[in-house]
């Protein structure tokens, strides 16, 4: 095949500066309250555009078979990692490691299209002039490295390789399973100072046809798109969501009464209760939340929507999507429900990724449909 | 130069299953009370030979300049650790890492002669046909990975490479010191189960010549063989240590009257009071310890002894070397001092080895001499 195969497929396009934020702002609404914020990294990387870097975006389905990529993503506290790793200028060594141990990298995938790590790979990609697939391994955010569909289809997570921002590469070799992956990686992007680069095992043009979730760097960007329009033209931006994934739902409209933060083995866990407002009025829901937001119930118990689903909080004043680590007593909100994408409610994607998974003893309680609106012959 | 140099040097000599038991209680002597213990790698070492297993060892004059070579320890725990890395059969993976960076290895070097380390790299040597160079980078044992003639000769301690006992070789590039490398090696080796196997840096025969403490495991047998020796005849084992090294001191007898143990940001620090026996009844001396013995001085304050110098407690009934981690009330032991090698008593390695490095507000009280009887000029 041709030294770089996805390079030069006819389908790879270059993004424009404009679109990074777009893709920012739907990426921290399929965050689903979790994955850190876009918006810096975005900051970041607009910065690098104005100073010539070129972001290239490939479709998946025309990358050739035994075209070679790796998984590429931010490890570690998302607040402060993501900024950092959107500057540094780190990701050149951490592929040149890859190509190392695969002999050619030949296009970078997305990890989690939720929160700022859908940026992570645009930054990876402008750095190293590798086209990034349109495609990524959760179709939201997840907190574990075993939460992922190309782990859940059996690619084992070796090599795996982290960085440190100052051209330390770190590659393991051997890691037998992602638990053991998500146990050495975690150690050392400790060690790191809390946030690491990670490139996540090699995969082929296949793997990510057989196994990724194909157009959802597209979708975070209409998503983005639709509501920095409504926006504009002083509209709600939940019906621009909407709008782009007809499958969601405006679940419930109030304001945040009470937040209980506390930290239970090593995740920072959470309850919001909101009291409803307009057509919810007199009415409670309460949502749970570990960084992403896992469970809505109405007072009286009953279960509205859990994971892998997405639970999207829209805050009002603003338009914008909103990341756990922000909600307050006091902010009026619009409550999102969006169905996941196919590929994590398999039955056994809910043994990774289902609300027992987070220690939550409830059933699944799907949304209907397909997060990308396909049906699910298309999406198998 | 040839395929593998170091092998074909004429100074290559073959071990012998007895003499790994000498080493190994030499190197508990050469530990000053650190390094954990040597006799359980033995042991496993010993049943590899019966079973095949060859061990050669190099005289490190006749390295090449060019042979390429790297330094193998043991990290973590050292008690569990050592045993488990003396039998896993581990060490190959972790040499093919070191090899697929540096193009090739030749030889094996030590890091530490003092405790289980010294067995370590014959362990990696057997199996992996390398011969381990007859030189360490201690001339004892030290907790630390920066404290050692290699990294003080300013070999930064990359590429460094560290396994599992389960197939997972972690190599880390661009380490830019040792400072660093102790901190993400740490980490690692915490998440890997309490210990790993360490292969640090590549090294030349130049390197070896210029900055190892040559002969350490020639002098860590010689000491086991004669201690060993002198059990036989029913002699003193203090006595054969002074014969091996003459430049070493019997100190002290007494009984442990009191033993005190705290843990202090991280290290096991610990006091041992001794109450004088014979030529000593009536006298007391305290005893500092963290994992090595650090620091004796005399009950009015006067001190008899510090770090780098080896203090090394024989114990009276067993005639063999006392580690930190056995001392208790009720032994009867000889205190012995030996003087450490030239190459940790520079005032460049005082400042990385030296009493004040490991917290005492101490002036380095040195015996004079040298560990191997060398004269300085020799030495240097």
């Amino acid at each position: 095949m041709a030294k770089n195969a996805a390079r030069e497929a006819r389908s790879v396009r270059e993004l424009e500066a404009g679109e990074i934020q777009w893709i920012a702002e739907g990426a921290q609404v399929l965050g689903a309250g979790g994955g850190g914020s876009a918006h810096q990294g975005a900051l970041a990387l607009r910065r690098q555009m104005r100073l010539g870097a070129r972001v290239t975006v490939a479709d998946g389905a025309e990358l050739p078979d035994d075209a070679l990529g790796t998984v590429i993503s931010g490890m570690g506290a998302p607040t402060v990692g993501i900024e950092r790793l959107a500057s540094t200028g780190r990701w050149r060594g951490l592929v040149d490691g890859v190509r190392a141990v695969a002999g050619r990298v030949d296009f970078l995938a997305i990890a989690e299209i939720g929160g700022g790590n859908a940026i992570t790979p645009l930054v990876a990609g402008a750095e190293t002039g590798l086209p990034v697939v349109d495609a990524d391994a959760m179709g939201r955010a997840f907190p574990e490295l075993q939460m992922n569909v190309y782990s859940m289809g059996g690619i084992v997570p070796s090599p795996l390789l982290l960085c440190d921002g100052k051209g330390v590469v770190a590659a393991l070799e051997g890691v037998p399973n992602a638990f053991t992956a998500e146990r050495y990686a975690r150690a050392l992007t400790w060690a790191m100072g809390g946030s690491a680069g990670k490139a996540q095992a090699v995969l082929t043009g296949a793997d990510v046809r057989r196994l990724g979730i194909a157009g959802t760097l597209t979708l975070a960007e209409e998503i983005g798109r639709a509501m920095d329009e409504a926006r504009r033209h002083k509209r709600s931006t939940v019906e621009a969501i909407v709008d782009v994934v007809p499958t969601g739902r405006h679940l419930f409209e109030g304001k945040i009464v009470d937040v209980l933060r506390r930290t239970a083995a090593g995740f920072a866990r959470g309850l919001i209760t909101v009291a409803g407002l307009g057509a919810n009025a007199g009415e409670h829901i309460e949502i749970e939340f570990q960084n992403e937001y896992l469970i809505a119930r109405r007072d009286d118990g009953t279960v509205l929507l859990t994971v892998p689903d997405l639970i999207v909080l829209v805050e009002q004043g603003s338009g914008l999507a909103l990341g756990s680590e922000a909600v307050r007593y006091g902010l009026r909100i619009d409550v999102v429900g969006l169905p996941a994408a196919y590929e994590v409610k398999t039955p056994r994607a809910l043994g990774v990724v289902g609300p027992r998974a987070f220690g939550y003893d409830v059933e699944f309680r799907a949304l209907p449909g397909d997060l990308l609106g396909r049906s699910r012959r298309a999406a198998s």
